[in-house]
């Protein structure tokens, strides 16, 4: 029986298309995903949305969190913003399992710009729902 | 002098925008946004992306936030997701106030689905950038 | 058939006793708990310290979120420190309940002073055991 | 002019040393914590009471985030709880900075039991107030 296809299943994001994130890597347990700042990621501001980088962090924990076959589900997540960018950044979000049992596991995500800065950093819990394995593709 | 046209500034928020949130109302300390549920708002398991319902309460936190004319930073978020929610749901978010000084102030905002159920709790803490007014458009 | 003897079983919290709080008032989703600060409740600068404002909400949402007869596990909590306080401050925290499902649940708490200033504001969600039922006294 | 005597400076936090709590090591942005579980710091349900847990990944986060020889208040922490103890638990916490600017700096504090489990991950920002130095002893 085959694995789970979790880049594929993940990859289905729409609403990260939608944002313009790419998920570069899925391994047991961690995930990459990245994102190129352009005008429509902007706030009033003119600074890069906490919406954007957030969302670009919680691709990352999806495919993390998703990665053993079983479907996990977000409850709980906690972000710093610790560096602004604007137009023509490139972050890129790392996520890591820093804890897994039966029912609930942690990620740490943490988003870097193009120069290695720190612009985030993402702590996640999700909810594993014990059967109901990920549909094979 | 005119007050500064606080609805236009966070109105010109562009990706808030581009993800369809719409800003509902601005009061000193409070703000109202909503988004309607679509296709391209879903994650791979046909569920409402958390970084929609993340931005949706982030751009009700924006609005609250710079309500008082002083530019705003978000910089810790906390969000509980409670409910699941998918294609069809109207979401609503309402931010309030609940401590503010000179340099730091807290919102608290509740995420409703068009029932009236608790959707997602999202706390938020910004950093005010003392001199700095948002300028009058 | 008795209910379980909550505030009994909350209040032999030896932990919430070494630091001094008193368990107020418990009711089904709901909760208040109570801390004079005295000068070994203080840090280094001579401020309140952050793990007894954390300890006296840890016990209100401790006792609201038991509070329906099912053992319920702290699993992620999220606190902001607002207001800094100092030996002779009367501390009160008041827990709510957010949500409610037949996993996890989710709690609101509000930590002022004598004066009814917020001091912290403490969100946090708890993993229930299903069948374990906290055993009647 | 000699450096702060850091380690005497948060060494003296009454409420740590109530607790139990020892603090091992202070380095530039880096901290260590320790604490053995005894009776009295359990719950009602006889396990490690969380803000037990706290004080202890909140004395490592103020040893760290003090270390600068700028007075650092803590604003906001998130806390996941992922493994419970017991009485004869022995807790270390590792804190470390992950972001500094002259205004806001950020911390990840692990907490480890004697078998290298991991028991809670903490995640804290604080406010560094510019211009009070921490007096030297």
């Amino acid at each position: 029986m085959p694995e789970p296809d979790l880049k594929h299943c993940i990859g289905t994001d729409r609403f990260a298309g939608h944002v313009g994130i790419e998920l570069l890597d899925v391994q047991p347990g961690r995930a990459t995903a990245r994102l190129e700042i352009t005008d429509h990621h902007l706030n009033g501001l003119g600074r890069t949305q906490g919406g954007a980088v957030f969302t670009l962090a919680d691709l990352a924990f999806a495919a993390a969190s998703n990665s053993h076959g079983i479907a996990a589900m977000a409850i709980s997540v906690n972000i710093f913003f610790v560096k602004g960018t604007s137009a023509g950044a490139v972050l890129t979000a790392h996520a890591v399992e820093i804890s897994r049992n039966s029912k609930l596991a942690t990620y740490q995500v943490d988003v870097l710009d193009e120069t290695g800065d720190r612009v985030a950093s993402f702590q996640g819990m999700v909810y594993r729902k014990t059967p109901a394995k990920i549909p094979v593709k």
